[in-house]
């Protein structure tokens, strides 16, 4: 296999593949390095099995067929096939990031009909996740209003950055992210759900935000399953700060409660009774979606 | 030197750098390829001499400050010196584009405190570019809105990959871009002005868009030299649409001029009049600033 020259060493991540084979570099000149030009996934990966393969295979091929990538679908298809089979060979119980760029390119934003996407998969141990209450501050960065793109997990994350690095100067676990017209979109890494008189509430996502998978299972199959109505719809800060319980649902925590928002401490007790049979449910729902 | 494995080769560019050293590849887990976590500039260079150095430096300076990088200052400058010396080395005349990532971290947003900033260098040859009137189109996607790093040239640069994209798969030598109000702010690759009734207008670029090197020149420097009024300002594609001339302005054309935007023809005779002397002062206000 041809070498890449490259400054630096780095320790090594504990699986990195790039086109499927063992790599730890990309080409300098990789359109996702250059220009943000590609989309991701981060899974979850027990013995090798993904969890809910086919939800995140779905939300990278609609990425990649908003970025105009060629046959998007069969891309996604291919990408999660190799992702499987070399997750199944070394049984990687962990994190996994599937991450697609354009390829290497020339110079200028204009994508090259002759690039060739570039498929990254990074295997990593499971992050240590508190089971607490989280408290949360409130990000000073706001979501870019861009309905265009809104929903999909493209490489452009500079928001969610700069909400993750305040949230660790203040001390936060996390940070709420509002858009610009002050309404309440997700946390830094996180999809949000309130839970007000009875029902849940969670944010529409038509300007701004990424559709989760866990999102999508709360809203589909978990919710319904438990017999609670939950609607999709803007949400102030006010109407967060004043709920009875705020989750927060991703891929790797499943469902959180929120412990605080800034000042305001909310009843723990109410979250936990919540958060049991959500929990259970959103955890037997996942298995049924994952191979074994 | 140590190599980190990266399958597949890729045709060299002529002169790459990573932190100052000869390097084609960047480790897999940089943080600019994996949250698009950096800023970049393109800039000018003529026998190892880079134009208009100050203008990139503290533009980029000002993106790192924003990304919360430390040092955002000295880190520019650190990238610039080292810049300087590498391209005078080897004595390059063409393009340079300069990259600084976050560097290397662990997964997720939230940037490590123990990353070090990654520098990349690619020098290339100029473009061909047409030295005629341009045929412009209107992208279907549009800028998103984002006060808070509006005018800043990150690493994350979707709806200009788009918009190009879609100038390419049309036939367009480049779009015209709006933002969500319908406000025009730039082409894909430039930035926009257009002359009406013997005065200069220019987007301005609070909510989204890049400030332009170019662009600065023109309003702090060569258009008050000419004599010329130019007001920053909102244009709806209507005030474009009717202008007497429409020009795009970046490092690489300068100053172009648009004749045509869709169906609409614009006066060539009038461009080119205007054009001359505007590409004259604009020659001689870069030479001022660079270098020889």
């Amino acid at each position: 296999m041809p070498h890449l020259q490259s400054s630096g060493l780095r320790r090594a991540v504990p699986h990195t593949w790039v086109d499927g084979s063992a790599a730890d570099a990309v080409p300098a000149d990789d359109r996702g390095l250059n220009y943000a030009d590609g989309a991701f996934e981060t899974l979850h990966c027990n013995a090798g099995m993904l969890a809910c393969p086919d939800l995140h295979e779905a939300r990278l091929a609609s990425a990649l067929e908003r970025l105009e990538f060629d046959g998007p679908q069969a891309l996604a298809k291919q990408s999660f096939e190799e992702m499987k089979k070399l997750l199944a060979e070394v049984a990687h119980s962990g994190v996994v990031r599937c991450t697609v760029t354009r390829g290497s390119g020339p110079r200028g934003y204009e994508p090259s009909a002759a690039s060739v996407p570039r498929r990254i998969i990074a295997a990593q141990g499971f992050p240590v996740i508190a089971d607490r209450p989280l408290h949360c501050g409130v990000a000073q960065v706001r979501w870019a209003h861009q309905p265009q793109l809104a929903g999909l997990k493209l490489l452009t994350r500079t928001e969610q950055v700069l909400a993750a690095g305040e949230a660790r100067q203040k001390g936060w676990d996390d940070s709420l992210m509002q858009d610009h017209r002050g309404h309440v979109v997700s946390s830094s890494r996180a999809n949000l759900f309130i839970f007000q008189n009875g029902r849940f509430f969670t944010p529409n996502l038509e300007v701004c935000g990424i559709a989760g998978t866990r999102r999508q299972l709360l809203l589909d199959h978990v919710l319904p399953r438990l017999g609670y109505r939950c609607s999709t719809q803007d949400l102030t800060l006010a109407d967060v700060l004043k709920a009875d319980v705020v989750m927060l649902t991703n891929t790797l925590i499943g469902v959180a409660s929120i412990g605080s928002i800034a000042d305001r401490v909310l009843d723990r007790k109410a979250a936990a009774q919540l958060l049991r049979p959500l929990r259970a449910a959103l955890s037997e729902c996942v298995s049924e979606r994952s191979p074994s």
